[in-house]
């Protein structure tokens, strides 16, 4: 197999390159989870396509743990993390459609999070940020859209965290959207998950350059922050498709044989060179605490929690439901997503499963865009919105 | 489900009892993969029952990666870590066969490795300790069993780690062996599971107590071994195993809600406390370079290297072989032994496959020992072992 490394990593896109995005600065009455207000937000967004003048074609997409609101490249140069899926002519139509794009609150590409002043002192946040919430990111969105003068989206989409959010919105504004398409995204965060999540979290720790959060932009805890993405990566991956990339190549220029080049940091295999190359690329373009907080935002998930439990989330769910696994997705299996579409299901939902058959597993979703664009055509053909 | 405690982590006894276990000082003709020479070595062993007059009843059991010689109580208080399969009157039966384990090479529970002194100063090895390989072991314990005047192996079995030594012996050991049980293992490490090594030596190196190497046994990078071994765990799980045993419960005491309970370290979830112990537990009793040297050895570990392909491997195979596969397996798939199977039946081995269906992956080997029995107990059945 070849897989093209472009797009193998198509929201990793590190040049220096001006995106095009507003900020909606406000003091929302936006109350946290944890009971508490950050006061002013900022909250960084693109928009795609035209809003039509009755206001019927918005469309949400909602960004993965490092993704931000660039979801495709509009009038910019730089390509967006999604532009196989969402632009003119594709399945998610910009011609068609007026697309909005936020990075998540808590996030670190211009909405407010970890790396923002403080209004006290103006000093970063850092970990005196308050924990958040998918809901909490749902209220953020919320608000921008209001803000925007949208009343209705005919369509929230989103794969992993973004899944997370899009049924967040399912469940919390019912009569707000017409159609959600959640990807690889469970109902409830599962243990599994958690224990990556922490591990992550940890690796940052670890890292004396972290100095409890309070590190400078020059100087941040790039080992750590580094580790982390290392273990994310290969829980996006599936045993198969690093099997078919790397197989167990060597790095070339190394000695032969059985003996080990040495400890000093030289990858052996070609998979380790893969993985510290994930490694450099993530530290150019996110921040360490952010990465602690939205991972807990994801442990933190579960759409049944003060509903009467998942099947009392669900029966709040007025919109249409696509739910998707990915056949080979070992963070969140399909079989835990076909799951939660029979409890849909069971309480009346008007919910839709598709297994995206991919060996490339959780990140399938970012890198099969044809049969991805197939399944999210077929839903929006049969919902009468293309 | 409910998992007993103790039998879910069998190897992993903290207490310092005193075990009866001989070493085997030599200077041997061992001739390192890397193509170095230790000279010295040390190799810690223990023995069970007793060797037959004519010598037809050894049998050799090698342990996996954080294993050491205690395979069973013997005439010892402390339980051994494949209790439950080795022992009187169980699958590998100590009233009939001479058992014999022994800590692996690079191993740090008695045997030569990074934390023996070097000869030339008298300081750990450390980093300057050769790059070992699964052969290197294997070519150890042949020296060990030749200075016990074994001349023959009834059978070697083992698990993981154990089960590449199994498949080396297999290979390398032609005429030597008659039976060998392959457990979770493949014929060459594979590319994710490299991935998570690396991971997890990685997680070492960044704890700044690791200081390249040279640590003192007071002053261990106790963070970074905890966190490789937090890694190590999940991979040993399953999914479903994890999700059966923690869900989403939360520590008990922590303020109900959505809200995080804060960063400084207070785990949430119980998965999340379960790692943490698992951590605290570790580097109570093992070393944190020869984790590094260890899990390399896995990484290089591939039975066709320098053989012709793994058909060429298996071609010498004379043993009569059992590989055994886990159903829940995440680190090595069922399918994965499976086709190693295949292949080697392709050649004309007397190659068997069993699969151990359990939900606790990786580590059902060591935690489901009923089915591990009568899979074991079969084997030997139709092989007049039993």
């Amino acid at each position: 197999m070849s897989v093209d490394q472009e797009r193998l990593v198509p929201w990793e896109q590190t040049a220096k390159v001006e995106v095009r995005f507003e900020e909606i600065i406000g003091k929302p009455a936006l109350r946290l989870d944890c009971g508490k207000n950050l006061g002013k937000i900022v909250i960084a967004y693109e928009t795609f396509g035209e809003l039509a003048p009755d206001g019927s074609n918005a469309v949400l997409i909602a960004h993965a743990l490092t993704g931000d609101s660039h979801v495709t490249r509009g009038d910019s140069l730089r390509a967006g993390w999604w532009e196989d899926i969402v632009g003119p002519g594709k399945a998610i139509d910009t011609r068609k459609y007026y697309v909005v794009c936020s990075n998540v609150l808590g996030g670190c590409s211009g909405s407010t999070g970890p790396c923002s002043p403080h209004p006290k002192d103006g000093r970063p946040y850092a970990m005196r940020f308050p924990p958040i919430t998918i809901r909490d990111m749902v209220r953020a969105e919320r608000l921008l859209l209001q803000r925007l003068g949208i009343r209705r989206l005919r369509l929230v989409a989103g794969g992993s965290m973004g899944g997370m959010q899009a049924l967040e919105w399912a469940v919390m504004a019912g009569d707000f959207v017409d159609n959600v398409i959640a990807i690889a995204a469970p109902g409830a965060q599962q243990s599994q998950a958690i224990a990556f999540n922490e591990v992550m979290r940890r690796a940052i720790m670890l890292d004396p350059a972290w100095r409890d959060g309070w590190y400078s932009p020059d100087d941040a805890p790039r080992l750590g922050l580094g580790l982390a993405r290392m273990v994310g990566m290969i829980t996006y991956h599936s045993h198969l498709s690093m099997d078919m990339r790397f197989g167990r190549e060597r790095v070339p220029g190394l000695p032969d044989g059985l003996a080990w080049a040495g400890y000093k940091g030289d990858p052996v295999f070609q998979v380790e060179k893969y993985l510290h190359h994930q490694a450099e690329k993530i530290v150019k373009r996110f921040d360490a605490n952010s990465y602690i907080y939205l991972t807990r935002a994801m442990d933190l998930f579960d759409i049944g929690e003060g509903r009467g439990g998942m099947l009392g989330a669900l029966r709040q769910i007025k919109a249409r439901l696509l739910l998707v696994g990915i056949s080979s997705d070992i963070l969140y299996p399909a079989s835990l997503i076909a799951n939660l579409y029979r409890k849909a299901q069971s309480v009346g939902v008007d919910a839709h499963f598709a297994l995206l058959r991919s060996p490339h597993g959780h990140d399938a979703f970012l890198l099969d865009t044809k049969p991805m664009s197939e399944i999210i055509e077929d839903f929006m053909r049969k919902g009468g919105l293309m």
